[in-house]
């Protein structure tokens, strides 16, 4: 893409009400608008970044079996009275009514509608096991919001549902789900740590995905072992140690940290099936509930996440990981725009994503938004460059000239070192 | 994928409450899973199609220079007042409150929203001509719904927004729509009539692309040229012909009959810019309202017509164009899974998307629910057709046996007519 014809503008000065690092460089960088507290736009560099993150997270959840489909914003009040969900979590619902008098809800979660779904479809135990999942917009009613697109009012979720016929099968794929998720997040350049959870509004037997930081809004009690092989991870809600405390599995050291939850994943045994009457028979020709659990990851969240876990704030700049970086390669041309169309066309020809800078503007404006927006691999051909032969390439703060002959040599080189 | 594992099952009955021969097929093919009147659910082969239509969509539309975007569901009150929209277009608004009393409306469109995100970002006349669009989820509180998935409360929609500095560059992108919309229907298989009509709440400069079918909802008077060269069509609510009369164009005779539209275009001119003051400096430094239009496309509107022109009832089945096919080959092992199972493994390696029926179930089970989910190719193993060591071959109503070794490059063959 032509950074000339691109949708977008970056901003200098920090937004008045960004309540957040992520929220304040993603909307300097041009890749969200701030819409209303809680509730942001995705520009076209933001919508690329959550495309990667969509199709990343998809294909983990096919490796381990998951189907996709797409379920529904609007929520009638009849379904989710059958698991007297409509009065006890109203505080997290947007209610309204429609042109009928009909009461409605946005739906924060999908318990109600995948087990409507699925008790309309699978009678038998040979249909099981089976996990369905779907990434969709969901909505809270957060009273206040202050942190970005960490949590929002409106964002994106992938959640899925899986249905087994006892907690044996169950079980089989709540394992499985784990090193998926892992999948994911390494993915996405997270260190998530699995972290033992209160199950909040489902049950005691839950997982969280954390990723230590700052920023986070949970606390986390963790072993902070020398060997760095021990996994002990609990959440404060849950927690039976406390800081400094010897670890209970490897007699390491116990550390507090915040963390931010990137993912969840519950046991739902049959917490929604009972009461929605959504039955199997199993092999005796028996009548059984589903045996459920659901497994969550914020898309949006994630990509909020990358923002403060990579933000250089010395040098005022985003640094995404490559494998969700808006684009891989960022071309600057300093008054060179001959020689860079030329690369350009080239790189494009070889299906590498470039985002090429053609603009009139000086190099020290050109640096600073390239800065902001993050691509990981900088190209910059300037008259210096040039009387060389070459391009500059930097990538992994490495610079370094190189013949533009080579370029699309170096580039695969360092692609597979990833 | 194979069928065992599929999340799905079919209806042998017409559902009760099905109001349209699209719902009907869609749910008892397992397409598509009723929520509530006007809001369903898409299952695993549902979303397969839909997700070809909005990649047909983002093609088209990406040759035009539009880039994609993705704004919000939530839309404050005052961004309506701004319009004058948020008492006038009331009957179809979804309302609501939030939890600190905030008035929100669930967006049916988005003009409100973009001008917000280009006021803010676009000062200049450099920064034009551009076109925004977006694929996302669309509410309408309609008091009924009586038309499947044609006509829903929760449906997707791409919506368009071209912004220019005069009504002669507007002209020049507008005319670029119509061939892309053109090639957007042409690929799902539907021969759209372009179709004067009035804006609605817009303004009179408007086109709408209507497929003619009983079961449309607009009346629509078109030129019936012998010579099929004349493209006269207006929709009744502006027509300044009737039934049996010349051609005002062509002299031809003008008929009449009903239409389902699956796009539209408008020009906007500063209908929306003017009274939210977002505006440019022109080349002499004068501040100038963006000239619009604004460019629709329903995606679920278009797989459900899709599904009542191509549907056969005397054989109970759907016919799928093969660019929005759920799979393009549906291959069918009547009790020979070894033999069948080394077909889907070479089909698979070589990229064709392929279901493969493996259930144990008798020839007349299996080739009911594949009239159902009528895939364009159909391959069937059986003892007979393995006995002159060959496959079963079905597409367009020619049946053949071919050798197992040629079914790849009888494939390709059949794919590149195309």
């Amino acid at each position: 893409m032509k950074q000339s014809e691109l949708f977008f503008k970056t901003r200098k000065e920090v937004p008045a009400d960004a309540d957040s690092i992520n929220a304040s460089y993603l909307v300097r960088a041009g890749f969200v608008h701030k819409h209303m507290a809680g509730a942001y736009a995705l520009l076209p560099l933001g919508l690329r970044v959550i495309k990667k993150i969509e199709n990343i997270v998809r294909e983990e959840m096919n490796v381990i079996g998951g189907q996709e489909i797409l379920m529904n914003v609007l929520q009638p009040r009849e379904l989710w009275e059958e698991t007297d969900r409509w009065e006890s979590a109203v505080d997290i619902f947007y209610k309204l009514k429609d042109s009928r008098g009909k009461e409605l809800n946005l739906a924060p979660t999908h318990e109600e509608e995948i087990v409507d779904i699925v008790r309309d479809m699978m009678k038998s135990y040979k249909d099981l096991p089976f996990a369905i999942y779907q990434i969709q917009t969901k909505f809270r009613n957060e009273p206040r919001v202050k942190s970005g697109l960490l949590r929002g009012r409106e964002f994106l979720m992938k959640d899925m549902y899986s249905f087994a016929e006892s907690n044996e099968q169950h079980q089989i794929f709540y394992k499985k789900a784990i090193p998926a998720y892992f999948s994911v997040f390494k993915r996405l350049g997270l260190e998530a740590k699995l972290t033992e959870a209160s199950g909040g509004i489902f049950s005691k037997y839950s997982h969280e995905f954390q990723v230590l930081t700052e920023v986070g809004e949970d606390t986390i009690f963790y072993c902070d072992s020398p060997t760095d092989e021990c996994d002990f991870a609990q959440n404060k809600e849950i927690a039976e140690v406390k800081e400094g405390d010897k670890c209970p599995k490897c007699g390491g050291t116990i550390k507090m940290s915040r963390g931010i939850e990137i993912g969840n994943i519950f046991s739902l045994k049959d917490k929604f099936s009972k009461p929605m009457k959504a039955t199997f028979l199993d092999k005796g020709g028996k009548e059984q509930a589903f045996i459920m659990g659901c497994y969550g990851i914020g898309i949006t969240r994630a990509m909020a996440t990358v923002v403060e876990i990579y933000y250089d704030v010395t040098k005022n700049k985003m640094i995404w990981p490559a494998e969700i970086a808006p684009y891989k390669v960022h071309l600057i041309s300093l008054n060179q725009n001959a020689e860079a169309e030329k690369l350009y066309d080239e790189l494009r020809k070889n299906n590498i994503e470039v985002l090429y800078d053609d603009r009139d503007l000086s190099a020290g404006e050109k640096f600073a938004e390239a800065d902001l927006i993050g691509c990981p691999t900088r190209l910059i051909i300037s008259k210096k460059s040039l009387e060389k032969n070459g391009v500059e390439l930097s990538e992994n703060n490495v610079v370094k000239i190189i013949p533009i002959n080579n370029v699309l040599k170096e580039l695969r080189k360092n692609n597979e070192g990833r």
